[in-house]
């Protein structure tokens, strides 16, 4: 696997970690697996990472980090209406798990394999992304825009309905990622009980 | 791990595997791990089994074939109003994702772990899960019971959110399963826009 231009060491050993991973789980891949996919020896990888559990700690942090940050940008763009919010983060949500389908994959099949410490530091910031849905139904209870009984569980449902869109979309599927997050923004306001 | 009464060789090799699998992947787990959870010695695994893709595929085979049959058996005591018949395949999803959850997360993450002959025919019988959630919220759709615009892309919300609660639901966090199914069963009735 080359380098592509613009992507820093780190980056490229993360994206060729995500792929061995993908593929033979964290327990079945080796750092020699890893370095031979980024193209690299071993010696020239651990000049970058003294670990594999650094590698996935690296690639947790900052893939849920990013997922957090694009968020937060799509509620500071979108408008004040709560089915506007709600739109706004299940869209990004589910663009976002059609693009990294791997790398949702490895995440949430490899959260097991990181070390207590780091595992909680990552569960911390996945914390904040359900929390962060979480605020947008309830204001949308608050202001009598949802119905939902239930909002942290409808809350987590559309997360997780998010989430698995990673299991299943391909792009050779026929659909654009652009419907599917259409066709999950209106299922997401089914779930609110949105007026 | 002592055999339970009642559990023949392979139902416990199966449950030992499922024990390690869960915690080191497919490719992180020998059979010599597993006949050692299982207490035996790997010979006598071998008795039973003649590789560690048969205990996978066993594994897969079963567990989705039962969890098909539950459905069906649901489905045979329910009434026949399109919500009675969603929300008694919807409680029996979720109960057996709040009881069967490492087998559920090696169920979801291990697929890719099949030889693909081996994973064509789990994906058959996964297929037909999804069938079944289909024909229900089809049936709710046609006589006007279901409000919702895409069928399809709802069954298949209703499923994943079920499947989900494999990875959060503890027995410790103060819900009981058939609580968190009665919830499953309202969230399911707004995803189809149940009147």
């Amino acid at each position: 696997m080359p380098r592509p231009a613009g992507r820093s060491g780190e980056e490229h050993i993360i994206a060729a970690a995500v792929d061995v991973m993908a593929r033979h789980g964290y327990h079945g891949s080796s750092i020699r697996d890893i370095a031979q996919r980024a193209g690299l020896s071993s010696a020239a990888l651990y000049h970058y990472f003294s670990s594999k559990q650094d590698i996935l700690v690296a690639f947790m942090t900052q893939a849920t980090q990013d997922h957090y940050r694009l968020l937060c940008e799509a509620l500071q763009t979108a408008g004040d209406a709560p089915a506007d919010r709600l739109a706004a983060v299940v869209r990004t949500h589910v663009l976002l798990h059609t693009e990294r389908r791997k790398e949702s994959f490895v995440g949430n099949s490899e959260l097991r394999s990181l070390e207590p410490r780091n595992r909680a530091k990552v569960v911390a910031l996945r914390d904040r992304i359900q929390r962060l849905f979480d605020e947008v139904v309830r204001a949308g209870v608050d202001s009598g825009d949802f119905g939902t009984a239930d909002p942290a569980e409808a809350a987590r449902a559309v997360v997780v309905m998010g989430n698995a869109v990673a299991s299943w979309y391909s792009p050779n599927g026929g659909k654009k990622p652009s419907e599917v997050a259409d066709t999950y923004v209106r299922l997401a306001l089914s779930v609110v009980g949105a007026s």
